[in-house]
């Protein structure tokens, strides 16, 4: 028998997300612009090669001119845990978003609105070349409905193979970010926090990272126990555990090392209570403001050097090859058709790749790579 | 009976490519540094991930003083067919480099040789920060001998799966270059001409693209122009067939475009005559630098904005995810543990992300991207 349907699979950015502007996302090009028939894409092909036909299973979403008060169906009742858990991650985005204007003091995030006919939607925010920050993405999505049987696939793999035909039902929401600032001193913030489910299981995954490209010590350390701390809360072997899978899943294997100083990710916990685990989600979700706004705070209007600027940028290609090669929610969302801005948000403004580039050791870059590659114990 | 083995995977920078410089890779972080027995890396991991254990089946290059005469072994005959595909890539090789530091007037290529212990070696060449360069990238190499099974299977996927344990025989040899120029009206050049091959048979593959910002019709013209005029000396179907293929394989799956205009692409021709193939081989060779550098010396000094040069970055984040997302060579060499700089050595100086950016209908950057989507014929 296999397992309920369930969409788990994203780290960043979740497949099922946006679409922002109201407008069309292109000019048209052709007449034949609509001539896909599940999901109409923003231009069309002459010719799509055959070997390279497009995983395209995903339905199109619509742009909405208002935020519904939810995305469950009308009869849904408010006291259910999906319910619930849809109020923290919209509280969470506002929450989030707020502060990183305050630090910001002059950009406003861009809000996109979107349904989907099959069930539910989103909102996506984007705030880009503000004073403080270079990039900064939060978006909320709640979705399901049934999805084509290849979706299910592409989703599960080999895993799927023994799965009876026909469509697959499925419910998945979460809140994705991606922050980068511009400051080389002020680290990339990276959180999620998802419940992917089905019909009467309730699953909760997610975590909150850290990526600088310069160690500030006592930066770290604050960041770090702000995680202990909400995990110590529930239970004190999460932070160990879910600190060490963080420092495992971040791993740029063909560079051996770390994207970053990590934090706390937890994939599918399904062996707690429901009420307990909707609690942790909250506590973390929570905590990600109070981690990271002070770090920003701080370092935000440091001066820099043109080569700790070009270091940084080093980073950020990195951060790049993590996204594009391995993370699990981009690769998922870039095979099945998920609209490529909002998955694709997730990438800096600008990266760097220097040919066998090698800091001097003992630098300040040394020391950040060499916590990349060695993670350490910061609390 | 399983096919002989090869490796015909790369279009851009081979596997079992370059280890540049003679020093150590990188400073020593620890005592652990050389704690792999398959492949000492240039750093230790005080931890590796359980899920994430690395595929580093190629056994590591060693840095050498001097070109030798022939990667080959010493008992090989100078007028095999390997022999001569070897000396046609180096002369190549030079002629290229030639070619490339004459337009840059004052930059020249660093060159790092190296050897493998099991068999062969390469030369790697790379130009970066020059006058009209933003990174060059010129490499050889001629590798054989055996390679583990696990190598064989990364290479291979599902078809390796009946094939007879133990290690698997091979032979790769080829050119693969990269060339990005800084200004953005001066298109980018990617080509690589291969001969993975086996006892007693000979595989040919490669091909030339190019990658431009803006289109000047008369510069796409000349450029697929000298490619046909290649092929043309050698089977009038071959232009028509590869340029298809060429649009088929550089095809960013999600985003529906091309990575740039095309050119000529093919892989594992062997059902032609092996003098046939090494003739059209050296055919395409010779006919990079007419192919390219006319372009280069008429767009190196244009006068841009920086919208411009943002446009073209836009367009460099394209063909990191190319390269990072889909290009065989690439994806397996990471996948196998190849020398990292040298695979990604094709990736851009710099790249850029902008969320949700569309080019005003009509304009210059509509129309590059509206070629990119729907590939046109150029002569």
């Amino acid at each position: 028998m296999p397992p309920p349907a369930t969409l788990s699979a994203s780290s960043s950015f979740t497949l099922l997300s946006p679409s922002p502007s109201p407008k069309p996302k292109f000019p048209p090009f052709s007449p034949k612009r609509h001539s896909f028939a599940i999901n109409p894409r923003h231009h069309s092909l002459h010719s799509v090669p055959s070997s390279t036909v497009r995983c395209t299973v995903i339905e199109k979403e619509t742009p909405e001119a208002q935020r519904p008060d939810t995305f469950l169906r009308a009869n849904s009742s408010s006291s259910s845990v999906r319910a619930r858990f849809e109020k923290m991650i919209r509280e969470a985005q506002d929450t989030v978003c707020a502060a990183i204007e305050a630090a910001d003091g002059g950009a406003t995030f861009k809000e996109d609105v979107w349904s989907r006919p099959g069930g539910g939607g989103g909102i996506s925010r984007v705030l880009q070349d503000g004073a403080v920050w270079e990039k900064a993405g939060v978006n909320v999505s709640v979705v399901y409905g049934v999805m084509p049987p290849e979706a299910y696939r592409a989703a599960k793999g080999a895993a799927a193979a023994d799965h009876k035909p026909g469509p697959v039902p499925f419910f998945a929401s979460g809140i994705s970010s991606v922050l980068h600032p511009k400051n080389p001193f002020a680290p990339t913030l990276h959180f999620n926090y998802r419940s992917p489910g089905a019909p009467r299981q309730w699953w909760f995954g997610g975590g909150t990272d850290l990526t600088p490209a310069y160690i500030f010590e006592e930066d770290v350390k604050h960041f770090h126990s702000v995680q202990k701390s909400a995990c110590d809360k529930f239970d004190p072997t999460f932070y160990p555990r879910f600190k060490k899978w963080c420092d495992d899943y971040f791993y740029i294997k063909h560079r051996d090392e770390r994207r970053g100083l990590g934090g706390i990710f937890f994939d599918d916990l399904n062996d707690y209570d429901q009420e307990m685990l909707l609690s942790f989600a909250t506590e973390c979700a929570n905590s990600v403001v109070p981690a990271y706004v002070p770090i920003i705070e701080k370092r935000k209007d440091l001066p820099f050097t043109d080569q700790q600027k070009a270091w940084q940028q080093l980073r950020r290609g990195r951060y790049v090859e993590f996204n594009l090669v391995y993370d699990r929610g981009t690769t998922f969302g870039l095979k099945t058709g998920g609209r490529i801005e909002s998955i694709l948000v997730s990438l800096p403004l600008t990266a760097r790749w220097e040919y066998d580039h090698k800091p001097e050791e003992g630098s300040e870059e040394w020391k950040l790579l060499d916590a990349c590659i060695n993670p350490k114990e910061w609390v």
